[in-house]
């Protein structure tokens, strides 16, 4: 029976696993759990992951939530996959899940958080918080940083001197993919003083190719439709102050 | 040359890495990192870990921090740790990395920071704010509900119906132990409605007895000075209220 995986290409998790599958010629189903729609919350979506998250996958009678344990047990289930992706070295192992630990409540909190707060909380009726959005900005900043100066040093090119990526570099990169989201000048404010992310970034899409891109349209397209409303934002600000001079010279 | 764990024993993954050590015999030195003084920032346990928490170890040449990682790590690298602790079944792994990745943004969301913005933060100069707290309450009581429900499901003794331990048991039931500091009937309003939850810490404290104990020794100590401190401020209250009475009625 075929692995199956149940995931929303808008969620970054989603993403990473559905990249790892594909660029490790593992063949699977991709159930599409559209969160817009409130898919993860209906009863059926229940049986497959009682937390209503996504991404889960169900391999043959096992089932199993948390993207960090789905690639950890498709690393070690699928033969295919090449050691770079999680070294049965016990130390090389080690500082990947101590990376991936470290992710959740860091970059992961200050990413998610900040995006939630800024320009995603509209559309998932969430009320945003400029309090909030600057905490998590700076959860951000300093999580990009810490990247940087521990595991990026010298010209590293994936996560702790890695030639290849792992399934760190993968989670953490994808988790980095949402910024494009935000508006241009945002998005370079935050990310632009981080060089060596931003060629880490480009690494791991290298190391993926084709599949990063093609997993990653869905978020291409979004990321238009942003900058289209911001266009036509900027439009009927300048046509509102139009309204507004003109009657005054008028 | 000896396993040496820096900790501080009121943070409770230290506390989980800790026992952890002591129940399967692993021979350690302790060095402790008294957070309180600030410990933790100073540039030589910065060499030690970068992201200047606790607890991380040094095994030999090796270093390692974030506590699940190190919990992972001990139990693969040291001979003597039985299997239930991390058993080498890939099935049941998975199912304990899930929980673990699961612990981050719920539990120790919520716990953690239920805790800083009620009784910690005065002490720790963190200015509490209710609307945090009361947020953090919500995701920590949501999920106690889901510990209940999917992993305690039955009479399961421990999680996912495992009949000892295994590292998820422990490091969730010590985040749980700082419950103890609050306010008797703040900890039975929030746990009071859990008794699978409850009878869950008394498991695990059972099984991995004298240890649990002795390591929580210094967050006992604490409880019983913030009981005192509490118990002063009722009297002051009390004082307070009869000086305001008083001279109404002279």
């Amino acid at each position: 029976m075929k692995l199956k995986v149940y995931a929303d290409r808008m969620s970054q998790p989603s993403r990473a696993v559905i990249i790892f599958c594909k660029a490790n010629g593992i063949d699977f189903d991709e159930i599409r759990i559209d969160i817009s729609k409130r898919q993860h919350l209906t009863p059926e979506y229940k049986e497959i992951n009682p937390m209503k998250q996504v991404p889960a996958i169900v391999d043959g009678r096992f089932r199993l939530f948390e993207s960090h344990a789905i690639l950890i047990y498709l690393a070690c289930a699928f033969p295919g996959v090449l050691d770079h992706w999680y070294p049965a070295d016990l130390f090389r192992r080690a500082k990947i899940n101590s990376v991936l630990d470290w992710h959740h409540s860091n970059l992961r909190g200050g990413a998610a958080t900040y995006m939630l707060h800024t320009v995603l909380g509209p559309a998932l009726g969430v009320k945003v918080n400029p309090e909030v959005a600057a905490k998590a900005e700076k959860l951000l900043t300093s999580s990009l940083s810490k990247i940087e100066s521990i595991w990026l040093k010298g010209n590293s090119k994936f996560l702790m001197g890695g030639l290849q990526p792992s399934i760190a570099d993968l989670s953490l990169v994808c988790e980095l993919m949402q910024l494009e989201l935000l508006d241009e000048k945002d998005r370079i404010r935050i990310l632009g003083p981080h060089k060596k992310v931003e060629q880490w970034i480009e690494n791991t899409k290298g190391a993926t190719r084709p599949h990063f891109d093609e997993v990653h349209k869905v978020l291409y397209k979004a990321k238009a439709r942003f900058q289209e409303q911001r266009s036509m934002g900027v439009n009927r600000e300048i046509e509102s102050t139009i309204k507004k001079v003109l009657p005054s010279k008028m």
